[in-house]
């Protein structure tokens, strides 16, 4: 099955690929175009709401990738781990960090309740059985690059992983690889770090109100570490999408990526049609590839 | 010329790349084993010293690419153009761009004195006469990913051009690629913009205080362009490092990118033998290979 839907996606991107670039949708045309059904609904379940002073930051979690990490978060969450911690890093070109602020001690500013204080790493996947939307790019990391259950992956001829690309969160640790428990997050807010790839485990993509972390002002310590509480950003809360009830939490529509409608934009993206551009590449990076996502 | 140092880093680069992942040298460890001749002291003359609220931000210049634009932003500095104009944009995961806020009327705030309104775009450079440090990379966007003059370029077999890695400085247009004059300036805060390649005229690189460029509040108009003045970040002035006495502005050093100790620094980035790491990749991407710089 995923052979068969990566093969057809392939002849896919290699019609589109060797259309006249000058035939290429805009962006913008096929923005217009899409259907309801190009578009999917995250599930609640799946949403972490989380206030800052600056705003909202809506994180997707990918359970699909990392089931015990996140069954630690959500356990976290609903026991009100994160209410009151702060983001305790930000560092340029590289990733804002939030949570427990000590990776050595679970337990050194708040206790970890029911959840658990380590984790096996949850890294890797393997291909058989998955279904991945290739993306036709020369990748500087990973054999081939695409999109699985929406998010932006990397393969070879065995095994798949998350990517370190722009908003995508992960789970700090120390030296052990398998020393994260999801007590301290971090997103990417910088050029993809990528060289972290295979190294951290990923649970998901910020998808709303990325701003509210990539602007903070940069930690002066170590690694972008903030030197005193005081520079700190607080989280007022964090809440999963489940526990809000529908009418009051921002609903978003995240455009899916296992559709031709999909390929189409990646193809507008590819070949920029728009009159600004007057060579219009031809080419793609997986990290200049986000999902567009829309208040429902 | 050109081709034998190519051939002969690329020598080197094999050479190091078919070494032991183990044996690979940390970054630290390079770090320390520099030379003085391993640095590079930028040209005053190429260097602007912006004043922010926030702090300073100091710009490479790169007359080896884009000579006639740095002539007309040399001109306007001397003259004092941007002194009191502001950051008109800050674009999430893109670009903050400064100076003239009305790129269709060149003199709309403030009169661009002796410098030209128009400039031919200044993008390609002949391979032939010029040297490249190659970087041994798949690229999604470029033929061939190398240094030169100590800025990152992609190539082809006739020409390259400088690429829109972080902190990168370009020229903003209009629709017409040859409407720029640098009035207005833009430098990369997010994912590397790579699509802008060969699209745009490139003039050099933020080698200092690039933070206070990236943490500036994201604007909320369309491009991320501010909605109101009040929003606006204001540039307190800009001086060439030419026109500051020695004794009186930041003095940095690069490092050189023309140079093996170069490439043993981009093979301790590549192979990441800090015990972090559990898969040191072994491969590299352009946008995260930036040479350092230190206070000298």
């Amino acid at each position: 099955m995923t052979k068969l839907l990566a093969g057809i996606m392939a002849v896919a991107v290699n019609l589109l690929a060797s259309a006249d670039a000058d035939k290429s949708p805009t962006t913008a045309d096929v923005m217009a175009s899409l259907a309801p059904s190009d578009w999917r609904q995250p599930d609640p379940a799946n949403l972490l709401y989380m206030q800052t002073r600056s705003g909202e930051i809506i994180i997707e979690l990918a359970p699909a990738f990392a089931p015990k990490h996140i069954a630690n978060i959500r356990t976290m969450v609903k026991e009100r781990y994160f209410d009151g911690l702060t983001v305790t890093r930000s560092q340029d070109n590289y990733v804002a960090q939030w949570g427990n602020p000590d990776s050595e001690n679970p337990n050194a500013i708040k206790n970890l309740g029911s959840a658990k204080t380590s984790l096996k790493a949850e890294i890797f996947k393997p291909l058989k059985g998955n279904e991945i939307a290739p993306i036709e790019s020369r990748d500087a990391y990973a054999d081939y690059v695409g999109f699985s259950h929406g998010f932006p992956v990397g393969y070879d001829d065995k095994r798949y992983w998350m990517l370190h690309c722009y908003g995508i969160v992960g789970v700090s640790r120390n030296t052990d690889l398998d020393s994260g428990d999801g007590s301290s997050l971090y997103a990417v807010t910088g050029h993809a770090p990528r060289h972290l790839d295979k190294n951290l485990t990923l649970v998901g993509r910020v998808i709303w109100g990325m701003e509210h972390l990539s602007s903070l002002p940069r930690g002066t310590g170590n690694l972008g570490f903030y030197e005193t509480a005081e520079e700190q950003e607080p989280i007022i809360s964090v809440r999963l999408g489940s526990e809000i009830k529908e009418a009051e939490r921002t609903r978003l529509k995240v455009m899916r990526t296992d559709t031709e409608a999909f390929q189409r934009w990646v193809q507008s993206r590819r070949y920029r049609s728009h009159e600004f551009f007057h060579d219009p590449t031809g080419r793609i990076g997986i990290g200049n590839i986000i999902p567009p996502v829309e208040i429902q």
